[in-house]
């Protein structure tokens, strides 16, 4: 049917639905007039960032409004931003798995109140490269973890549930092929590693603590990208499970900084 | 000396210590005359909430400026948001482990390059609660986690590192004498158990997914009161671990929200 899918059973039997993080509500908002039409959703961890990727959608896709400000869909929570332009829904995640987990499960109850269908959801973000040249573009053919698995393991109460990381294979190379369109940006299909530590998580040498030596790094490094791994950032395991788990078509592109 | 302790022999080598994610910098900012004389951090998940605590520790401490707009130290980057009020700090931190440890590396290397002494930090976020009443603040004197464990497992590279998260028992006593001063809100003192997940991690029956029955998640959440859980956040196994690691006397305190 192309609907979103939410396993929650204990969900339609609930008076109201309040996004807290979003500050939106099935009581306080009508969701299918103000979200029924979205059919893309980009989100990346800065406010800012999500902003300035709704105005360019709107110039590109020469809508009403282009050129003047968009107004924040979630201004009552300065947890996450949310921005339109057309069919393009585009908000923040903060970092981190728990940060983008609790904006996607708000989003993902969102679009099914708001009976959207065949939803496309991007992860447009920044991410640090492994043997790529900067500049480049990654687009995930599967997130790993640190011990390059494709896998989330989330902890449910005191369970360990292990999730699949796997993400939309035919999507990916949509996006590789519109990549050809626009010669500046080397673009590559690869596997993400996702860790949940910026510094040490990471191998990076300029953190407050940095217990490992250059050498361990290194070895470390190697393995990954022998593995595969081309990037490295900090949503992309918890994105690909819960997309793929709801019924998402979902991918996830990093644009490695310097 | 009453230093804060940075644990990275790579730092004093480096020509130049960029933190990103503050937009501060060693070669852009004289860290010693803007930030020498601070004593007190005080941390929270959102901006907003921070902008406020600032504006009334202005007032409170009788500061000119007192009543005005304070401004965000941090304003070239919109991943956190830095204000202070003479010798208080007051940072956010966003939502997650992964979101709080990236400020904290880079705070830590901010008081270190700033020669700061005798720093104290505290978080003062809001939590869910646990068999107490709404309204009620939490003072933690172990932070656990989703096994009731006081202790932080870190991954570092492909190793798990364990740390332990034990937070500053004389600062707890004393912050819980000043409460006595104010009986609006009862306070009390517990252990504060911190999760990777706010929904399916924290048995939350309103997520887009809910793998667990109500039956389990009330004897979790029961076996978790009898451990001594008073409280559920997202951040404080974290916070204990590095504070203690860097030598800062840290405390953390949570409102419980109804």
């Amino acid at each position: 049917s192309g609907l979103v899918l939410v396993k929650n059973p204990h969900l339609d039997l609930m008076e109201e639905d309040i996004l807290y993080h979003l500050d939106l509500g099935t009581k306080t908002h009508n969701l299918p007039a103000m979200f029924g039409d979205i059919k893309f959703v980009c989100v990346g961890g800065s406010p800012n960032r999500m902003r300035a990727f709704a105005q360019l959608m709107r110039q590109e896709l020469g809508l009403a409004g282009a050129g003047e400000d968009v107004a924040d869909l979630c201004a009552g929570s300065d947890r996450y931003a949310m921005y339109r332009a057309g069919p393009v829904l585009s908000i923040s995640h903060g970092m981190g798995i728990p940060s983008i987990s609790i904006m996607l499960h708000e989003l993902i109850k969102l679009l099914h109140h708001a009976k959207c269908r065949d939803v496309t959801i991007i992860r447009i973000g920044t991410s640090g490269g492994l043997g790529i040249e900067a500049g480049t573009v990654v687009i995930t053919d599967t997130a790993v973890d640190s011990s390059f698995q494709p896998r989330f393991e989330q902890v449910v109460l005191d369970d360990v549930v292990v999730r699949s990381t796997e993400l939309d294979k035919g999507l990916a190379e949509e996006l590789l092929a519109c990549s050809r369109d626009i010669p500046d940006f080397p673009t590559l299909i690869g596997h993400t590693m996702c860790t949940y530590d910026f510094y040490e998580g990471q191998g990076r040498l300029d953190g407050a603590l940095c217990s490992f030596s250059s050498e361990k790094k290194l070895e470390y490094l190697r393995r990954a990208y022998d593995a595969g791994v081309r990037n490295i950032e900090m949503e992309s395991t918890a994105f690909a499970a819960l997309c793929r788990l709801c019924g998402l078509k979902g991918e996830s592109c990093h644009f490695h900084l310097l």
